[in-house]
């Protein structure tokens, strides 16, 4: 694996790798060893050029975990506003001594162009382009699912046999569409639920069972139910549902809520719009995983950078796990 | 001690405790070992949601200095600003990782919410809420008054029999409310100055003598004469003098200041505006202790952490200085 | 030296240290040991009162390398703002612990006012006054020339016998104010090419020779062309041609391009405006330097901190190269 741009690209193998790879992060967390040397003299560079504090701090910090020099180039005010082509600043980031670039961009297929345009020798990481992907997010939600679904049993595994509900504006959400191809390929059943003006075109190729009514949904007794944010800027616009009827028809609400099965996860990948498409009962529930999807993104995110960056692949590949790998001992 | 979230918290024993710390990192600093591994493995998250540059940096390089992995989250542009509530945005730092919290906000009591909630586990330290409390901004005036009067013997002792002047506006001053019961419990004798309309109607409950008029407060030959920063944005308020009559009647003028004796501290929290609430050669004195409470305030800021979140209150107690405790030998 | 404000303060002996000692980092970034323990217990403030990513992020790679901490103070929105005094600004910092002070300001003079009024005991490094100097700026450009033309024979050397065309807005250009004096310095022959109204007056008395049009300059076969961005903004004033036009006289053009020997060096400051001042055919071939001035960049000021801050004078000056003062061994 060079970059990560999409969960598409990615194999059944080097998904589930990437997935027993946190698991050894989040292993050297427990033992309290939070920083190791593995990315000593490497430089980690934040590009944003679309404010995402969460995605940017977890990003810093699981870097830093692993010892690597952080720089954060947050685009606005920048060369590039004064019009710097994204091939200019990306190459001056290389030039500098990136070794790896996590770029945020409001573009769809940003990162794709920076990794394939044969511009520049860094890992590039998506760190979210456009509507179109996000896939540490997505790897961050599986791995949360395996393990509060399969706890110490986790490591090798896929998600085979577990059903999902994914609700919400699936069209413009590059979480989603990360959801959908990862899941799928690791053996996950894939519901989408959403008012119909906020579904792709392309949806009908899609691996996934598409439902209008949320209800319908839960009625199949899902392993989780993953409510997407809704960007309530979005609600101005003539096809989206004003707010009152979205929470009632498509919103995880109390009542909805009492009536999941007491193991079913409720998920959100933050910020989260208490009161719209989640109620406070769900969200601070003992179902909910939306801090520990806060806490595993930490792990998934040292992980794709150690796996990308340190070169680790013969390591990884190696009898025993990880952490020996990373210099963790013991 | 879990948290610093107000002077008026602390008793006797732990202030004089934390000054003395703060001294065993000023003693560091000395003998150029300047970086402790204290704090290594740790991280701490500035959460601010007022800019506060000097506060920011301030904390930041305490932080580092003790080895910390130090994160700064400015609410500004964040999802905090997209309604993200304070409960959601502080368990998502916790989540990353955040061992202790420093949080400034323009809402008084935000930081007592965070603490007392039973929302987070973090240790968190007010940097500043509202015009309620700006506890390590007291404490370093007050490590800054005992240190220069007392030099070496000011371990172990508090500011009993000192008479310490505060002008300005203290209506809507944090410094000078956690200043006062600091200052009262440490043993000071505390004067207020303020025009009556900057004075807050509980003040007749404080430890304090109150003057109207600044001469009469110099009068009595104080140790320590703090002037507040007038903040000039609220000088277009009616109850507010205008900036001439204010700085006549309640600048340290040159006049003013020439009267002072020799030995008399002239104390300001920074940044200053000059000419207004104090002169010019009033600032730049020798009796100034300005840039010192700056340097006293990374030492502060040092303690504070290391007693909240290196868990070191058993080492403090054991016989010898703290400085062995931090990793420091000889 | 004490500080770098202009590279007119340096003598021969100095610059060409500078140049060796940068050699040194970039050699030991060659075997991978990027970083060094040299600033170890060091704090370096990056001051800037202008935003400028670029630089700011090099001088923070830069410093990182060296192991030193780094605070960056951005000035926009900090008590700057609220009228705090440069010279306020400057003693809080270095009350903070500041070791070096690297700073941005849009006066021309505002480095050379913070290092010379005896205000704080900091070494200030200029990263751009007003339209006065940038003397890392000009420093990475010599080295560029120095290492393009002769390679592993470049210790020791200057830039005896090169012949150097800078080309743009001079009027408004610290880049060329810095690299006059310091090409002159080294032994080179400096021609300066640009439109009447953007050439200052007192150019008569600089030590370069200077043509009103490019193409005279570029018969005269020199070593490297170095193109001045133009800064967009000033194209609606009077004085300055359209931007049609300037491209057409003055910019580096595909036609131009084509006609220079095969060993010109192509260099721009960056960022660049592409199809402005130069064409992408110039800015992507292989006699271009671009993207080796940035990685020299960080180089240089890597040099620079290690001299003003390490106080490693003595170092330097003894047998074998700076590499082994830093720390590094084999």
């Amino acid at each position: 694996m060079r970059h990560l741009l999409s969960t598409r690209d990615l194999d059944r193998a080097s998904a589930i790798r990437l997935l027993d790879v946190a698991e050894d992060m989040a292993e050297t967390a427990d033992r309290a060893v939070r920083t190791l040397p593995a990315l000593r003299d490497k430089t980690v560079v934040n590009l944003f050029f679309e404010d995402s504090t969460r995605t940017r701090l977890s990003f810093e910090a699981a870097a830093k975990r692993l010892s690597a020099n952080v720089i954060t180039f947050s685009a606005k005010g920048s060369s590039v506003s004064k019009g710097e082509s994204l091939k200019d600043t990306a190459q001056t980031l290389l030039a500098m001594g990136a070794d790896a670039i996590v770029v945020r961009h409001h573009d769809s297929g940003a990162a794709h162009r920076l990794a394939n345009a044969g511009w520049i020798d860094a890992a590039i990481i998506n760190a979210g382009d456009g509507t179109h992907e996000h896939p540490t997010q997505a790897l961050l939600d599986a791995f949360t699912m395996r393990q509060r679904r399969f706890g110490s049993e986790a490591r090798g595994r896929g998600l085979d046999g577990l059903r999902i509900v994914i609700v919400g504006d699936i069209l413009h959400s590059r979480v989603a569409r990360s959801n959908v191809w990862l899941l799928h390929l690791l053996g996950a059943e894939v519901h989408l639920v959403a008012p119909r003006t906020l579904l792709p075109t392309g949806v009908a190729t899609w691996p996934v069972t598409v439902h209008e009514h949320l209800d319908d949904a839960l009625a199949l007794e899902p392993d989780a139910v993953m409510m997407l944010r809704i960007q309530t800027e979005r609600m101005r616009d003539a096809y989206f549902p004003n707010p009152r009827e979205y929470g009632r028809e498509w919103g995880l609400t109390h009542e909805r809520f009492a009536r999941l099965g007491p193991d079913t996860m409720v998920m959100h990948p933050g910020p989260m719009n208490r009161g719209l498409e989640i109620s406070s009962s769900a969200a601070d529930s003992s179902g909910s995983t939306v801090l520990a999807q806060v806490t595993n993104g930490v792990f998934i995110r040292m992980a794709v950078l150690y796996l990308l960056v340190a070169g680790a692949d013969a390591a990884i590949s190696a009898p025993g796990n990880a952490a020996s790998a990373t210099g963790v001992t013991g």
